[in-house]
């Protein structure tokens, strides 16, 4: 497979828009609408927070059916803890794209992202979804990545091509992720699509295995949010051979490509996190089990002591085997080792004398990476993580409701 | 019972003193001695981080056998991440204090706080031992309580008295927080002695059911340190009954002596925590579980997003609700109530309009208390927290090793 600079329109049987509806008060725009050109095959994830906003409750639903037409996503309000009227509005908004689109209510994906607890301005709202129906275009991917953008300081999208028996089959997504002008959760949101032609039940199986490898391994605070979701659509344009089984021999191919891209987005999200200065990639090997490695890596990744150590450029093991101790994961203390990328600096159970130089040279870098090995196994897992500033203090704590 | 300004020599039976060895840069006071003036019934709880330290893994052992003459304790190295020479340099403590005081090594607690990873600077170590049992008073406890401090702001100290069929009996303790001028783990050690004759097999259940409900519930940065160690030594010296069951008839007015007096340590270790400008109590109510209820109370301490919303004076309730919906905890989003002090903030699924000037004035206040009622039981659990605050970046990332 190979990256590409494209963007989600790039697989053929797509259009977006990006649009200003007037839900943010910065006049930015707000809304995006992704549909396809005929009813796709799709599939999609959400939060596992319980509190589960409107647009996740309802999505919930709409995605039963496996069949999407389209996504409309706004910025700016997150319909969260809005009650009986939120989950209302949720769908008015399907129902205003469904008819504009010629398709079932139950064929549109609803998202918003933004402020919470306050109710959809929805003369705004649904004027928005007309606006966002005429503007809809075959490339209007980048004007959708920067619509879904809360305090995101860039447009997050990542795209991969690749030979499937001579179709060409391209698998696109953008994203959105952490960080808000007005004080709340973070959102993440992610769409993709892609021309090829996979059946639902099998969509639903490779994005619910991609985004465990993939979103659910990035970590910027550790709060969940109310109103995440990842959502792929399958258009099939693309021609080539329908993959309607996991045993299918596309299925690995297709897999990966998606997995690399859910990979990549999510890893973009972290980059941008809240007042990050830095970007982690915390690798666990020799774990017992990949439960046991992913619990070792996130106890690292959440904890404010590491966060703050790599925000000073302080090669800290004694927080990052701290927090491995914390972590309910297995460990052989003597024979486990920690390095930040090729400096040893954890073995036999003590500290060890690292080149200081060297590892000031790699705390001060952008991007680090921390190889731990807990030698009670063969399972691995890889999460990444930013830094914890003053900033991520000032953005969360400093502009006040 | 009573509240009294005593420390830990002001129960019958016990010496202290607080000395300087010499293993801090500063030359500030680093050992404390507290001995009994017979051997003591004695219990302890120590850590759940599997990096325990050298002395954590030796006063395992100690404590088993219910007795201890005396508690030694370093400040300015942990003793921690240090290998075989690290566990054989507790001993030494043990056996050097344990020589001095004419008991068995085996009735001595030792325990470090402060830099990880570094050998203690033995020579220093035992000098000191020598020194602090030569200065042993009958009013020593508030040097003692200066003395295991690392970066803590103050002293921590409480006291309680009762009568017990005409005798007083005295409860009372010290203890240090989070916060290491090398950056570290926080460490919390709490040393409680009393006066009371408690047999050690009641001791150990009633300091564990009072960790629980008060240590336990405590929360700086969720970070659980190598070293945490609270320990109970308990005299007879008043002269009142034995307490040798849980049935005894006062084992319930010592117990919440116990309990009063751990939860004033806990929630000074909090009003010291690092960076902390307020401190926050959450009171989660109508809980199906007490399991329940700590999950979601934990979570909600836990947040970033929440702790930098206190400390920016924000009445964010929907970062509150939201770490509800995390924590895994059941609840009745309709019913669920949330209330900043007096002013009921959420209700009925969404945000409810409040008193913004009077919500301002709370949320500028140094103690805050949350009430929220989950509405689907009637298990209740308190934990205290601060917030998050620019002092806490600067502490943990600014301050390099």
């Amino acid at each position: 497979m190979k990256k590409i600079d494209a963007d989600i329109t790039t697989p053929k049987g797509f259009m977006a828009c990006g649009i200003t509806a007037g839900l943010k008060k910065s006049g930015k725009p707000d809304m995006a609408l992704i549909a396809g050109e005929k009813i796709c095959s799709a599939a999609a994830v959400f939060t596992s927070n319980k509190m589960a906003a409107a647009p996740v409750i309802l999505g919930r639903e709409t995605i039963a059916g496996g069949k999407l037409k389209a996504a409309v996503v706004n910025s700016g309000n997150a319909n969260a803890c809005t009650g009986e009227k939120g989950l209302k509005d949720a769908r008015a908004m399907a129902s205003a794209a469904a008819n504009l689109l010629g398709c079932k209510e139950n064929e549109v994906l609803v998202s918003s992202t933004g402020v919470i607890g306050v109710p959809l301005n929805m003369p705004k709202v649904l004027e928005g979804i007309e606006k966002a129906y005429g503007a809809l275009s075959e490339d209007g991917g980048a004007a959708a990545a920067r619509a879904i953008m809360t305090t995101d300081t860039f447009p997050k999208s990542a795209a991969y091509e690749e030979d499937f028996d001579g179709k060409k089959i391209t698998v696109a997504g953008i994203a959105k992720g952490s960080g808000m002008i007005h004080p709340d959760m973070a959102t993440m949101l992610a769409y993709i699509t892609t021309d090829a032609d996979v059946a639902p039940e099998v969509l639903k199986i490779a994005l619910g295995e991609a985004a465990k490898l993939s979103f659910n391994m990035a970590v910027v605070d550790g709060d969940t949010s109310t109103n995440d979701t990842a959502v792929v659509m399958a258009s099939g344009a693309a021609g080539a051979a329908k993959i309607d089984s996991i045993r299918h021999k596309d299925y690995r191919k297709f897999f990966d490509m998606l997995l690399a891209l859910c990979t990549d987005l999510a890893k973009l999200i972290v980059k941008d996190g809240e007042g990050a200065t830095k970007f982690i990639e915390i690798n666990i090997q020799g774990a017992a089990s990949f439960d046991d490695a992913k619990m070792a890596a996130m106890e690292i990744a959440k904890s404010p002591l590491v966060k703050t150590a790599f925000f000073g450029s302080d090669a800290n093991w004694g927080r990052i085997v701290s927090a491995v101790g914390n972590s309910g994961a297995a460990f052989d203390m003597k024979r486990m080792t920690v390095s930040i990328e090729k400096e040893l600096i954890f073995e036999g159970g003590t500290g060890r004398d690292a080149d200081k130089a060297k590892l000031k040279e790699i705390m001060l870098q952008r991007e680090i990476e921390i190889f731990i090995n807990l030698a009670v196994g063969e399972a691995e897992a890889t999460v990444w993580t930013c830094d914890l500033s003053y900033d991520y203090v000032k953005i969360n704590g400093m502009y006040t409701t």
